[in-house]
C-alpha cells in the first residue's frame, strides 16, 4: 500500500508509466528496503534494477525473482508490483533469519513491461536476455517525443552510484509470482496458479494517411476521412477474429486522430492492433490476415502497418511446473495448472534459463483497472509458495531442469 | 506574412490555437498597427478586441468589420487573419488619406472561431450578441482543464489598461472577409465571392463508456470495448448521411481514447459529431436521426449525448449581397454568388445587426491545412471591395437595409 500511495488515481487506482518521475520514486523507496536487508543494489543498461543477497558460492549463479513497478495509466495496486514485494518479503526473511542459501539470490526489477509509454512492453527482460536490442530501445520516443535513453539518464541521477550490472548474464532459474489478470483462478477456487507457459502475442502499429480538409466545406466525394477509413480497417479486423470458441484476444487499445478538431477531417490515425493466441500456428496465420485486411480496406487513404512485437507462445518445464505444484501441496493450498493470457517477462527470460511463474487469483480477473483486488491471504499464499521454490533452487548445486 | 509567422509550422501553417500564448502574440502585433493607424483599442468580456476609428458623428452606430486571428493546430495562414488585415489595410488607409467618415468604424478581432481548443466555435461573436451566453462560456475548460476564462485573465495581462467595450451593441452593419475554404469560386473563375448565407451546423459530444480490461486476458464475450463500440456507431452514422446529392456535410473530427493503452480495451471513447447543411428542416431531422442512431448502437456499452452547438442555417439580406456585388461591378471585378459551407462570425451578426460577407478563393478550396494559399491580385481584390462597402456604409446617415 505504500508503493501503491505513488502514482494514487482518485478511484483507488496507480498511474506509474514506465521512466516517469512516479515510476523513479518507486524505485527509490523500493532501494530504500533493500538497503534495510542488507541487498547488494544494481542497475542494467536498460534501467533493470538487481537487489543481490549473497550466498556460499558468489560465483555460482544466482536464482533470480522480481517482476515490474510500471503501470498502466489506469492500474491496479498489484499487477507486477506483487511480484517485486513477494520476493523483497523473502529476502528480508532470509536476512532476519540469518539463513544462507547456496546460491545467491537476485531480487530484480524489470523496467517497462506493460509497454503503455514506450512500445514494446517487457522492453527490460527482452534487452536482458537479448542484449542487441538495447540501441533500439535506447532511442524509442514516447508520445512526447521523449526516449528511453534520456529518462534512463534521469533515473540514474535519481539513484546515483549504483554498480552496473550486465546485460544477459543467465540466472539458475527465473520465478515470477503475478496476479492472475484472468477468472480461472477464481471460478476454480484455487488459490497457486501453476503457469504452464504464456499466449503469445503479435503487436502492430497501423497508420492510415488521409487529407486534412475543412469539415463544413468539402464534399464527401473528394475527402480523404483517415478516421471513416480507420473506422473501416477496425471493423474488418473485428470480422477477421470472430472465432467461436472466443479464444483469440483481439485488442485496439491505443487510437490517436490528428490533427483531432472537431471541423476538421482528420488528416491521419495511429492505431495498435494486438493480438493474442495459445496456438503458434493460429498466431502466425492471424497476423498474415491481419496484415492483408489492413491493406485491402485502404480505400482513398493509404495504411501503413509495422509489428512492433511477435512473440511466439512460452512453455515452461515441466519440472519448474512440478517444483511450484509441489511446494503448494506441501502447504495444503489448492493448485490449478493454467497457461498465461497475459505477456510477463518470464517470457524473455524462459530463452535464457529455467523459467516458472506463480499466479494467485484476482477478484473478477480484473486488472489494468482501478479496481483490480487481491485478497490478502491470497498475497501470502503465493509469497509461501515463492520463498519455498526459490530456497529449493537456491540450495540446489547442480540444476537439473528438464 | 508576420503574423504567419507567429505559431508557423514546419509544414508552413500556422498553429495558433484561440487564447493561447500565440493568440495573444498575435493580437500585441495587432495592436501595435493599430496604435500606428491612430485607431482606439478596446476590448469586451470575452476577450473580442476592438479598434475603432473616430467619424464625424461619434454617437452613430459604428460599421464594423472583422473576423479572427486564432487557428486549428493545423491551420493555413488566410483563414480568418485575411478578414482581420483587410480591415485594418482600410484603415490605414482612411488615415494615411486623412478621409473622415460620417459613422465610426471599428476593426473587430473574434474570440475563438475555430473551436477547436475550447468548444463551441464562433464562441466571440456568440457572446457579443447574446451575452447571456458568457457565463458558460467561460467556465468552459481545454483537454487539460484550463478555462476560458483563466486564459483570458492571461490575455489581458498581456495587454493591459484597455478600456472596456460592452456586449451586445448593435453596428450599423457587419461585413466579413473571408476565404471561401471550397472549390467554388476557383471552379467558376469569379474572384469575388457575394456570400448568400451560411449553412446550418449541429455539433454533437457523444460519449461511450465501457469497462477497461487487460486485452490478453479478457475474452471478447465479456468485454465492454468503448472503442468497438464507438466503430460502430460512427459506422451507423455514416450509413446515415448518405444523401445522393453530398450536400450533407458529416464529420468526426475529434476522437479521444481512454486508457489508450495498447493491451487495455478501452474503457471510454467521446467524440465529436459535426453535421452541416443549408436547408433548416433537413438539419433538424438529422439532429434527431442523430441522437436516435447513437442511442440505437449503444450494445454493451452506455452512450450519451450532448449538442454543443445547434445553429440554424442564416441568409444574409439582399441589400447587403446587393452592394458587395455593385462594388465588385465598378471595380470590374467577376464576382459569384454562393452559400458559405463554413461557420463564420458574422452568423451571430446577422441576428443584432445587418450582415453580409465578402469571399476570395483559395487554392483548390483547400483550408484548415498548411497548404492553403491565396494569390496576392485576389487579396488586394476582396480588400478594395471591402473598403469601398465599409466606406459606403459609413457615410450613410440612415441604413435602411432590406
Amino acid at each position: 500500500m505504500e508503493l501503491a500511495a505513488i502514482g494514487a488515481t482518485e478511484s483507488g487506482g496507480v498511474n506509474r508509466q514506465a521512466l516517469t518521475d512516479r515510476d523513479g520514486e518507486g524505485r527509490l523507496l523500493l532501494l530504500e528496503w533493500a538497503r534495510q536487508a542488507n541487498l547488494e543494489p544494481s542497475i542494467d543498461a536498460i534501467g533493470n534494477m538487481f537487489f543481490r543477497r549473497r550466498g556460499q558460492d558468489n560465483d555460482a549463479a544466482p536464482v533470480m525473482t522480481g517482476s515490474h513497478l510500471d503501470s498502466e495509466p489506469t492500474g491496479g495496486r498489484f499487477d507486477g508490483v506483487y511480484g517485486v514485494l513477494a520476493g523483497l518479503e523473502l529476502l528480508q526473511v532470509l536476512h532476519d533469519a540469518k539463513i544462507e542459501t547456496l546460491r545467491p539470490i537476485e531480487l530484480v526489477v524489470w523496467t517497462n513491461e506493460e509497454g503503455c509509454r514506450f512500445q514494446p512492453g517487457c522492453m527490460g527482460s527482452a534487452a536482458y536476455c537479448d542484449p542487441d536490442r538495447l540501441a533500439q530501445f535506447l532511442e524509442t520516443a514516447d508520445a512526447d517525443g521523449i526516449t528511453v535513453d534520456q529518462e534512463l539518464q534521469a533515473l540514474r541521477r535519481r539513484v546515483p552510484n549504483l554498480p552496473e550490472h550486465p546485460l544477459g548474464m543467465a540466472p539458475a532459474a527465473f520465478i515470477e509470482a503475478h496476479i492472475e489478470q484472468g477468472p480461472v483462478l477464481e471460478a476454480n477456487k484455487s488459490t497457486i496458479g501453476v503457469v504452464s507457459g504464456i499466449q503469445g502475442l503479435r503487436r502492430y502499429n497501423v497508420v492510415v494517411d488521409g487529407e486534412a480538409a475543412h469539415g463544413g466545406t468539402t464534399p464527401r466525394a473528394t475527402r480523404k476521412d483517415a478516421l471513416l477509413q480507420a473506422v473501416d480497417i477496425v471493423s474488418a479486423l473485428r470480422d477477421l477474429v470472430q472465432d467461436p470458441e472466443d479464444t483469440i484476444r483481439f485488442t485496439v487499445g491505443r487510437f490517436l486522430v490528428s490533427p483531432n478538431s472537431p471541423s476538421v477531417v482528420p488528416a491521419r490515425v495511429e492505431f495498435t492492433v494486438d493480438v493474442r493466441h495459445n496456438d503458434a500456428a493460429t498466431l502466425t496465420a492471424l497476423g498474415k490476415k491481419i496484415l492483408e485486411t489492413c491493406v485491402a480496406s485502404a480505400g482513398r487513404c493509404s495504411v501503413s502497418i509495422e509489428p512492433v512485437s511477435l512473440v511466439a507462445p512460452v512453455v515452461f518445464r515441466d519440472s519448474v511446473q512440478q517444483l511450484i505444484r509441489d511446494a503448494a501441496v506441501r502447504q495444503r493450498l489448492s493448485h490449478f495448472t493454467l497457461p498465461s493470457g497475459a505477456g510477463h517477462d518470464a517470457r524473455h527470460l524462459a530463452q535464457l534459463s529455467p523459467a516458472g511463474m506463480i499466479f494467485i487469483p484476482c477478484l473478477h480477473g480484473i486488472s489494468h483497472n482501478a479496481a483490480e483486488s487481491v485478497e490478502p491471504e491470497h498475497l501470502a499464499a503465493g509469497a509461501r509458495v515463492l520463498a519455498e521454490v526459490i530456497i529449493e533452487l537456491a540450495d540446489s548445486p547442480k540444476l537439473t531442469l528438464a
